[in-house]
């Protein structure tokens, strides 16, 4: 390369992305970016308002570049930097790099909080590193002033600047924009910030700069609704707030929901509304916490089951609540927020994730965005455990998801003591294998059972009840003990927790008041409720062709409360090994959060659901041969080897028969479950 | 070509188009319309329900196309054909197209009737013949019934079937028709039709077959407010309706209205609710003449000024009531029918024409669409006169736009005794040039005034003053038999209908009571609004380099009621052929109307408007020079060589100074003014 002169421009080298390049001496470092594809952010469009643009010249001799650095080579700081500087400060050896102007060669960082498509990283849901790139961006705009002798509209004028300012072409306004459109320019003295969706469309418009564009993130549960409010030119989640499903009213469980509707048909609406107006409540918690505006919110991602969906957007949820379980819908949707009853700005929109199948919903395909099953290179096994279990397994290669009818008694639905994982519930459970003394630990009481200021520390909750986790652990623990037969019966050992109950046995946990008993017919709940949701995961794995998966994430409340080993000993999932099997959290949250901070990421599932492979359980002969088979614990005919390794399953029941599987025990090494735990 | 064999196909020929080719033997006339390019129609989509695809079969030998057509090489009538007989009807020697199956070789009419995009004459609004094709379409769908083990939504098997049975591909539907398709597709047992709007989305849908779509055109004027409901299958205009725009009590013309808001900017509101209301109530009087249901209408248009524009869409009218009147948008805007509080489908949409400039709105776009300047191979000359005049000049190769500030002394404001044309007013004037007795016709009255029954007749309404024709005709009177001269003044005659008025003098035309009186104020009113008319005509013309035009069209209810050789002789407009001189009626409507009915009108006239120059009259010195020249009648220099052929022009005023020109007059022949009316 001959020596560089002046004319040649300056040799710039962008850090951390190494993309060089000479540009004209003069430019910006904006400029500079922008001609070398470097992502370099910037709101206002360079004139120093936002200071997203900021970057770090470096200074030194680069050999491997050629290229001698120097501050020197950079404009000197002039009033507008220094006007940044003087409001909002401005960090030691950064400049403005709309503002320095390039004098001669130098390198440049880029710090990551000045990059377009910076990675963020999600605290309060459990997001992995996630590209910001929402659907909706701000633009900061110099607009034409009118002129008499040469008529044109405001928004004609406004689309001119878009596309000559920020190289965005063909853009369309939602109606509502053109009023305070005509506004805005004025009090903005002919500039304005405007709020682009989908690089398309203009749906809100203010005077002047501003760099605030909220976005929400909701998953409604049967249960529960959450939300996630979030900075979208930020990636950071401001609050969340989440509150009971006000339809529980109208039945504990979807499908009594839905009864509900077959019943009183005119009483749809009624559903729909109140759930509208629970989500409109939150968007008002979550507002209230960041001291936002909810005008200030311009984007809504929604995630839920087919029912749940169906009833928040007004849709008709009867045909879910029988064969063939006909979705309104299987596609996503976008629609106003107003039209969901939901006070923010005009101009957001609603973007539904598409559902998979009639019981397989858009939280599911959240579950997909979140966990990203179809990008793994190894075979994942996702389970959502609901009222229904939501089974999705595969790799890049093929992915397939059904629903499993496990009924509710995973969630303490169906148990003679059970209840919801709320305070008061009995979450995890150990019993001594010689004495059979359980001791046991309650939400929102610290000590466990048999520590030391237990009594005290429970007085205000109570001890009301045994929730999902509690009953998995208490039935495995007796298992363990050799109290439940391998086949699920509750034998009796002459011992006093054991209490005969007609003509089967039941085990007390707790002697209360209130008693908190497990029953045999609770025992058969949960075999029957693990029979459906093993017999779904390994008639996926049939039709994929494997006989194993390499890794279980278990999502969902459920999911995070419940000991994975303890799942594996009740032959909940199929065998795997224990290092591999873990909680994803709420993955559904997650996944409404992906689609709201990276619109990439709706085309991508949006394809993912189109092609993933629904299985329905309901028609399928093996399906009911697997529950058949998996009733048992922890399973008739699989074996359970890495289980084995880890935990002393008893010698009862069938599977002790089978050397070289789970009745190959090996006494002698592993942990017991009280070393696990 | 060698002999047909069967394995070849029939031979089929259509008429009129004249299309022709082989199709295999067994298919259906439809199918081979279909094949071969012919436009034939079909709502059901071959269903034999909706009857569109009557064809005629026409026996006999036929040379030319070396063919011989025999009904027998059609299929005999079935069940369909004789049901659709029994319940609507069949001509004799028609067949259903989509049943009649071809077994040979055939000639085959299709009825006017029985085509797509069929001619259409409108009666009450005077549309040209239109091709009938609006964005708003029915299908007719046959549905998959959703299966268990093939998972997919109602919307996404519609979807599937309107490509399948329609070819319309990537279809997407408004969220609102989510719900609706649950019921319409299980009431109509997995049939349904859906109106699908651009080809791309679907706006409606209603179980089984349906055959009505209806469509609503707007023209909203700053004094009138007129609907027509037209039918969109077979663009049949089913009922017209008119109400005064309540606005009026803001404000009796645009700007006062503007300055209302100017004044009262919270009242802004008040003057968008009472015009949508307005329009509601009137979409309310259409469907009930025409005894139809508004929830069927689907598609409207709207025409009006940029002012009543912006009031309409809720936009802020006030940047149109001073320099540099900029528009909140020039482009055509559609939006939901809802979100103008118009009570109709659910799923319609108002589409707006575009604006050209602040002073030149849709109103003129859609005078420009129903007259059609830019498809002309002559120069055309088109007014709309209003409180602003609308002008438009030019031909296929150069269109231009303005508006000239005439004020509305055209329109009977500012004129003594002047009134909006009204029963009662005054809009025919004819006054003996010797004797200088008036006659007049009166509007609500039959006989003139000096007819038999005359006092009588008028007695319901009176003599109340005079409308904008009536003051062109008593002026331009009045100038023919030499009472007022070439520029302007009334002069005294020495006679009892001319009597003084302090320093001028007035002309008694009605003794009353009330007397109805022209003042000499009245005169340069009317010389000020002409003379404004003129020079924005003429600027057009200096643009377009020309010094004549061929034909010239005065739009509206102004152009209307005017006598066209009254205009020239007052010199309202350049010198033209008078035979080529006409009213073109409501154009502002027709225009409405045809955007209406043909979707591709929408796109040619946007982009009309987008070419068209707009040329501003307050920036134009020239504009001024024409003004002052135009003062006089017919004008001071411009010479009106056609009109002096066949009017007695006086030979007062400086033009009669000019031989070969205005005041080469040729007594000897053409018609005096008397004998032209």
């Amino acid at each position: 390369m001959p020596p560089m002169t002046a004319a040649d421009g300056a040799k710039v080298v962008f850090t951390p992305s190494g993309l060089r390049g000479r540009v004209p001496i003069g430019d910006t470092v904006l400029d500079a970016a922008r001609q070398l594809g470097v992502d370099l952010d910037s709101v206002c469009g360079g004139r120093g308002l936002c200071g997203r643009c900021q970057v770090e010249p470096t200074p030194g001799t680069f050999p491997k570049f050629g290229i001698e650095s120097s501050l020197d080579h950079l404009s000197s700081v002039g009033d507008v930097e220094t006007a940044y500087e003087a409001r909002h400060g401005l960090a030691a050896g950064r400049r403005l790099g709309c503002m320095a102007k390039l004098g001669g060669d130098l390198v440049i960082d880029v710090p990551a909080d000045s990059q377009v498509h910076r990675q963020v990283v999600r605290k309060r849901v459990e997001v992995d590193d996630l590209v910001l790139d929402p659907v909706l961006k701000l633009h900061y705009l110099d607009v034409d002033r009118p002129q008499l002798d040469r008529p044109s509209g405001d928004l004609e004028r406004v689309a001119a600047a878009l596309d000559a300012q920020w190289g965005i072409a063909g853009m369309r306004a939602s109606p509502h924009v053109l009023d305070g459109l005509q506004d805005a320019l004025r009090h903005g003295d002919w500039t304005v910030t405007v709020a682009v969706r989908d690089g398309a469309e203009i749906v809100a418009v203010w005077p002047g700069f501003r760099d605030i564009g909220l976005g929400v993130a909701v998953d409604v549960g049967s249960t529960t609704i959450a939300v996630q409010l979030c900075d979208l030119t930020s990636g950071a989640v401001l609050a969340s707030a989440g509150r009971m499903n006000p339809q529980i009213r109208f039945g504990e469980d979807l499908m009594s929901r839905v009864s509900y509707v077959m019943l009183h048909p005119e009483g749809r609406v009624q559903l729909t509304d109140v759930v509208r107006e629970a989500l409109d409540g939150l968007i008002g918690e979550v507002v209230d916490q960041a001291g936002a505006d909810r005008h200030d919110i311009l984007e809504l991602t929604v995630v839920g089951n087919p029912i749940m969906h169906h009833l928040l957007l007004g849709l008709d949820p009867r045909p879910l609540g029988e064969a063939p379980f006909a979705l309104a819908t299987d596609a996503a949707v976008t629609l106003r927020a107003g039209d969901l009853g939901l006070v923010v700005n005009e101009g957001a929109r609603v973007y539904v994730l598409p559902c998979i199948a009639g019981h397989v919903g858009a939280d599911a395909a959240a579950v997909i965005l979140s966990e990203s099953p179809h990008r793994s290179q190894s075979v994942q096994l996702v389970v959502d455990v609901g009222t229904n279990a939501e089974i999705v397994l595969g790799s890049s290669h093929r992915l397939l998801a059904a629903s499993s009818p496990t009924g509710p008694a995973f969630e303490g639905a169906q148990i003679s003591n059970g209840q919801r994982a709320a305070p008061g519930a009995i979450e995890r459970v150990r019993i001594d294998k010689e004495t059979l003394t359980p001791r046991f630990k309650v939400i929102g009481v610290e000590p466990w059972s048999d520590q030391p200021g237990f009594a005290e520390a429970a007085a205000a909750t109570g001890v009301t009840g045994i929730c999902g986790s509690g009953i998995i652990e208490v039935i495995a623990e007796l298992f363990l003990a050799d109290v439940i037969s391998s086949d699920g019966v509750i034998k009796s050992r002459n011992h006093a927790r054991v209490v005969a109950d007609g003509r089967t046995f039941s085990f007390v946990l707790h002697d209360g008041p209130p008693a908190i008993t497990l029953t045999q017919n609770d025992v058969r709940a949960i075999q029957l409720a693990k029979g459906a949701l093993y017999a779904g995961a390994r008639l996926l794995m049939d039709h994929l062709g494997v006989t194993a998966v390499d890794q279980i994430r278990f999502a969902g409340a459920f999911g995070s409360q419940i000991d994975v080993t303890y799942a594996m000993v009740l032959g909940l999932i199929p065998d795997c090994d224990l290092d591999q099997v873990s909680a994803a959290g709420n993955a559904a949250s997650a996944g409404a959060m992906i689609a709201l901070l990276n619109g990439a990421s709706r085309t991508e599932i949006e394809e993912v659901v189109r092609n993933v492979e629904k299985i329905e359980t309901a028609t399928e002969a093996r399906f009911q041969e697997h529950f058949v088979d998996a009733l048992a614990f922890p399973h008739k005919t699989a074996s359970y080897p890495h289980l084995a390794r880890r935990v002393d399953l008893p010698t009862t029941g069938e599977s002790a028969a089978r050397p070289g599987r789970a009745g190959r025990r090996r006494k002698a090494r592993g942990p017991t479950m009280e070393e696990q735990s």
